[in-house]
């Protein structure tokens, strides 16, 4: 950690704050520029308040060099991990497709689609009991009745299953649940976070419309620093300035998530887009920039013979991205 | 709100959506483009399901031309809303400037701070009790502790209190803060919105970091639907590419949500910029463009000489901002 | 086009814009709400003039629904184009790949990399002779004599060469260059496009650093306006609130493009990331999307043997993404 | 300066780069840290490409604590500059508020406007001959005989006049010009610019709509480093995720732009909002945040009843809002 004093600081105030530091377990290197004088910190610090710093008056400003997460950091993690959801693997190398309807509406178009996905070579089934809608006036999900049809589906096709939480109340809900969603809007909702580092649960945690990959990686951390390291990252679209798409998808964050960081990280190109078009696209290009994973959306209704949800691919759809991802995870084999 | 239909969609499609749209109490206006064929839907369209509409493989896109938030709206609300908080008026011309400490540390800090805010002119008196922080190791905040303390301050001062919830579950614990404070990670974690709506607590409710003008009043709206109209808005910053200051203070926002909603707006500019220089200008900007309050962390801390906080000002500086917003307002005044 | 009328327009306004639309060679639609009435505007309204009609004072808002960009739009162009650079093609299904040194330093560099990257595959050599720096202290390009060097290295390989022009008055000098580059920050110098559309020219059109892809269209449009539809169109990352890569490649943006445009599309990763460790999986991904080509910075030199360029590849790190992008070409090819 | 090296540099690498830095005039100061060593640059690194710095692969970052522009940094030039247009001053405590229309479109209403603003305070003369539009389609501007009217409108009031350049080419058009614009789609064009520093022309340098604060400042170095110090700087709005306002005004770019220049800072709340009904609080805003001037579009057309202009005000409305800046600017004078 660097930090740059004001001019004017008199040597007695750089001595007190040099001391201050010692006095956390942290060593000071001096460097005196022509304009700035510079102090350089060395030791472990992660556990420094950098707000709490910055509010010093004879502080210019901080720069940290070392990032301030360490569970989630690959400096002190050399080995990719692999998540262990119920038998399947994920991470370093362990590639799985989430595939499944955004909400869970009945328990036939649920069962129908499990069994068309895992056909399709899909690894676990996903599905909304919670839905959170930006208008009060939309459906809200079905909650524990979906969680509920989420179970059946798992018994019939043995596949896991991965489903959203909003409130840290329902948590028990989720207690057969192999995989539970942090939402992007919930991704600095501390509590939740803090609640679920308190289980051995595997986490998917999603990145915020609007938070960058170290708050990302600082979110992890509050689920790894309870305890729980079982976290799976997800990048799902950022919002720009650019309007075509509903979010901008960001694949360049599978690389630095990776470089970061040795957690398995997931793209879901659905979101992202919010267009069921662009969703093999961007699949088959995730694929390629080396994620771990992909969540993909995927409606069949045939009673309402019109839809084809804006962001779901059909399961003809999916049955060919599935294929179209293998044939790029293959084709870069070494 | 008008539908864009996709080319080749057939007669008998049309008439079967019109057809849907008239069950759901909407008359319809067909207009045949060149490229295009347009409906146009006439009636209350606040609470159709626009990615349900979307969904529809004949149709190429929605645009809304009602706004979907109606408790929220000025359209159905001219005059603007005053809100009563333990007898101090804000909106509708009333101003009021809620000051205090960042976070609640130690009776000592608090009184000291609260006694002179009062005196320089504050309405109301700030301080959070849980704290949101990036990092799990950084300060959380004194918890219920840091609420008795705000309670012994407002009994001593007699001004009302705000304070940030960030789980539902501490909902008793604010039972006599007179404002319920959801910050901005929280803008959209909807099932604490919906708890807080089934109360009469006036909120305060701040804008997310990455969301529009449309999504907050959203986040009004779901508060309001369940029964509870004391909201008070509160612009922060937006994330933006530009890092000099921490955010982006959108002034505009203001003229913005009073054209929009009738509901009070006020600006945070301690947070918008994270930098106490930058706190005066903008305060005294906010009030120009016709703000109906400011929230301004106020420090004080005689047992570290060194510390101003990044983000908070003085007790004098405080004073003076009070005293120049007071000189703008008076100077516009009609 | 939809235009909402405000309330409170008589019918006598609404029917005088109606007939000053008529004049306009469009026939008009008009639906009466409940709380607004709309003008559905038919026929060519490409050249209407969106701001001159907001500007009305009893209009509401004005939508468009078909693109206000024509030459360069694919709904009247249903077939993908094909630019041909000197015999070398790309577009509807031809690939190429340009690659070079950031800028012309040398003969020796320039005659070296272009070697090694026709050798490994690349279809055309980039180089730049007039680099738009930030800093006016930083290296500016060799200008002319850039340009004479490129055109060796062209003689000595037969790789057609693509170069950036920065000043209309340059335009001359870039007779023999065989696709002239628009950089980024010259996306709307709308003169210099204006220039380019007097030539025959190929023109590669970057995107701007925060310009949406339908801005992109239309300064292609000012190209093609003038009679030079030969417009190759460049995702090169754009500017977010996200800082460890230097922008943010948007892969989605290859997939729109091709909806709303049948002009070929290529993707630089090493501009948009400016680190030479993402080039390899983003090259792989924009491959994978989609992409007609890609524009990559090869860098080597060594005399300085601590340098590899932060955002350029090594001739050896080139050849192994070419190779890798050419198998998963291949991989996806029906 | 700030490099931070890759852990397993080797000592002989660190000791051949420092040598480096020494005979660029430099002195370093090494700390070890316990990941990373650290080398302090010391002395006058504006010049240094840090481009060229980090592409050396044993350097892992590189941090500056100076910034790299010089003539336009308050730190070298303590005292705000005062600009003098033909005898008009602006900066340091002199305001100005330069009005007009956005195009130039006849004598009379050119000269209708002019007498207006005049007699409402305005203090330079704003019109726009040549015009940056979007679409080729549209109205680009009356060009050499826009000048023209605008010298006659000049020599009738006596109000300098302010006039946007595009192309190089017609600087000989603007020698009678007084202030000559930069549009913020030119931020960048690096050419221009030095053009312009080869003048003694007052030059008014909007920030372009994606541009930081420090680019900006960069692109004033451009033109200051060719010996033309008359710049003023200009905060329009930027682009955002936002889309209720065509831009967010950021006002806190007056603020900052103040501390880290000496040069005037002006504000166009017309071009920031693409609303009229937005002017008026934003520039009071404005005045009130501390700008030294404000640029505001006027419009008016007797001929064309309906027309209000989007973003232009009427001249009863302008001379209102010269009126409550005055107001406000005498409340905060100390």
């Amino acid at each position: 950690m660097i930090v740059v004093l004001k001019n004017g600081t008199t040597k007695e105030q750089r001595e007190s704050l040099c001391e201050w530091f010692q006095n956390m377990g942290l060593s000071t290197h001096v460097s005196e520029g022509m304009y700035h004088t510079i102090i350089g910190l060395i030791g472990d610090t992660s556990k420094v308040d950098i707000s709490l710093l910055e509010s010093l008056s004879i502080i210019e400003s901080v720069k940290r060099i070392t990032e301030p997460f360490k569970k989630a950091n690959r400096k002190f993690h050399e080995e990719s991990a692999i998540i262990d959801i119920s038998g399947r693997k994920i991470g370093a190398g362990h590639f799985q497709i989430i595939a499944g309807p955004c909400s869970v509406e009945s328990r036939e178009q649920l069962t129908t689609i499990a069994k068309s996905v895992k056909e399709a070579g899909a690894g676990l089934l996903r599905g909304g009991a919670f839905k959170p809608r930006t208008s009060p006036y939309d459906f809200q999900g079905l909650h524990a009745e979906g969680i509920k049809l989420l179970l059946e589906a798992k018994k019939q096709t043995g596949l896991p299953i991965v489903s959203e939480i909003m409130n840290i109340n329902d948590l028990d809900l989720f207690d057969e649940v192999d995989v539970v969603q942090v939402g992007a809007r919930n991704m600095q909702n501390f509590d939740l976070l803090k609640a679920l580092g308190r289980t051995q649960k595997p986490v998917l945690l999603k990145r915020g419309l609007a938070n960058t990959l170290k708050e990302l990686l600082m979110s992890a951390e509050y689920i790894m620093a309870g305890g729980n390291e079982n976290v799976i990252l997800c990048e799902r679209g950022i919002r720009t300035f650019e309007t075509y798409t509903r979010n901008t998808l960001d694949l360049s964050a599978v690389v630095a998530l990776h470089e970061l960081s040795h957690l398995p990280v997931i793209v879901d190109p659905s979101h992202a887009t919010g267009l069921s078009r662009f969703v093999e696209p961007l699949a088959v290009a995730a694929a390629a920039a080396g994620a771990d994973g992909l969540m993909i959306e995927v409606h069949n209704d045939p009673q309402r013979a019109l839809c084809d949800g804006p962001q779901s691919v059909t399961p003809e759809q999916f049955s060919r991205i599935a294929e179209r991802v293998r044939r790029v995870r293959e084709a870069l084999a070494e």
